[in-house]
């Protein structure tokens, strides 16, 4: 079985892991999480959103969030802009990693930030531009790689056309999300096929819900065509709050498990990790979403 | 990626699945479960156990299931036999296979079946020459493949022994139990390579638990390597009464989930897989175990 040697896991759950809840969690428990998460040895950990309050007030404190956890050298704390004036929050804030957010679905698009995927190309367009001028690194997320809950099945070669739209304005890293969690194994290297025709594997990212318990086994089937970075989630934290029953990220946890157990380097400390996840599991008074931390628990 | 084009599914859920509960689930819900499963186009399902009722009290009602179930012609519904004396039962019953459970490691064959590895096997040949010689066919099993509750790491060579032996006996297929889900996938793949160094891998079986949340990954990997059976649990049923959090095989409808996506076939309906699986969590009053019911529930 072919493997890269190491994967970089990006840890999302302080922001598509907390977007999810009823109520806002508050300040200090995001910070408190993002810190436990610096320490496990994470190399980047996606730690807001600086969205409209209107859209989404989870993440209506980013600013403060920012300000107060303790960022490390060597690691990067994107954060996401949907906007100009997101991103001049985020600059605002000293962020050095901002994301925009593209779908491969038309009405996904128009449902979950309101236009066209043309259109939301041509807003993150001067977006990447003013961003990378003020020497940002901009990552590229496109949804519904593998499935769309309201179009169904999704042409690879429409998540190629967004990935490549999206890395020939800046991005210099494309996360691919099975947003719903509805791919297979094939299916997933099937459209990470189709997007290498365009893009080398390196700028590629997999970011996959694990809705129907698929996550791990499309990321293993991901990883022999190349794919070397991960999204995942401390707990399993988070969803989608436009996708129906889109719960979950894949857990963080049970991802750096597999690798560990497969000998690939990740450089993240498994039982400081499993403690952040308990930690955030406790803030929140739910149980873990990760099989490891609950058979080891 | 390589992959059999078909996989057979052996469901282990009235079995390995019930044979954990506190209280021993009643004959007419193991009934109905097993005719329920019947009718999803499954092949092979491993309906009771013929073992002492003061070790195994959940699977005392084994005869009165056998002969009320609707055993359709082509479907296999194999019973465990420990013992001649299981044996004896199990042809009693017109059973038309039987399987015997050995371990590749020591300690947990002592405290799982109160013998060594040697003694487990020099009790189970008398009774696979009894049972081919009455007809039946005989499925082997090999616990702790990839790891021992007790003795941690096991060295493939040694899981490699027993599925010899377990072969030269007499039995036709070999499966492979994960039976504390600890394993990976290069690991798998690695305790796969050691038994096809001795046995053809038509003869083999992945039997994997979902404990870590590595179980369809683990399939997917050792599916590369050829193997074309695996044994699940319908709503993710079960676990090992002797192994600390063994909780759960993996769930049928996930690996059936899967597989369809891949375009293998198993003949199998899903929807009709789901509704046994809903069935039999209804009857337990416990949320399934299977996330593919979760997300379409």
């Amino acid at each position: 079985m072919r493997h890269p040697n190491r994967v970089k896991i990006v840890e999302v759950g302080p922001r598509d892991g907390l977007q999810n809840e009823a109520k806002p969690v508050p300040v200090e428990i995001k910070v408190e999480l993002i810190d436990r998460l610096t320490d496990t040895g994470l190399s980047a950990i996606e730690s807001g959103s600086f969205v409209s309050p209107k859209w989404v007030p989870q993440m209506a404190a980013t600013a403060e969030v920012m300000a107060a956890i303790k960022r490390r050298p060597g690691v990067s704390y994107p954060v996401l802009t949907p906007n100009l004036q997101g991103l001049e929050a985020a600059l605002a804030a000293g962020v050095e990693e901002v994301a925009v957010f593209a779908a491969a679905s038309e009405t996904f698009s128009q449902k979950n930030i309101n236009c066209s995927i043309a259109e939301s190309l041509d807003r993150f367009a001067p977006l990447a531009a003013r961003a990378r001028a003020e020497g940002l690194r901009v990552r590229g997320y496109v949804s519904c790689t593998l499935g769309c809950p309201y179009e169904g099945a999704i042409a690879p070669s429409a998540v190629a056309e967004v990935a490549g739209k999206l890395a020939a304005m800046g991005c210099y890293e494309i996360s691919l999300g099975d947003t719903v969690g509805v791919g297979t194994p094939t299916k997933a290297q099937t459209m990470i096929d189709a997007v290498t025709n365009r893009l080398p594997v390196d700028m590629l990212a997999a970011h996959f819900h694990d809705t129907y318990g698929q996550a791990l086994a499309n990321l293993l089937a991901v990883m022999e065509r190349g794919v070397a970075v991960m999204d995942s989630s401390v707990a399993g934290l988070g969803g989608c709050p436009y996708a129906k029953g889109a719960a979950g990220n894949v857990a963080t946890e049970d991802l750096v498990y597999m690798l560990n157990g497969m000998g690939i380097h990740t450089g993240i400390d498994l039982d400081r990790l499993m403690e952040a996840g308990s930690f955030i599991s406790a803030a929140l008074d739910r149980p873990t979403g990760s099989k490891v931390a609950r058979a080891r628990g």
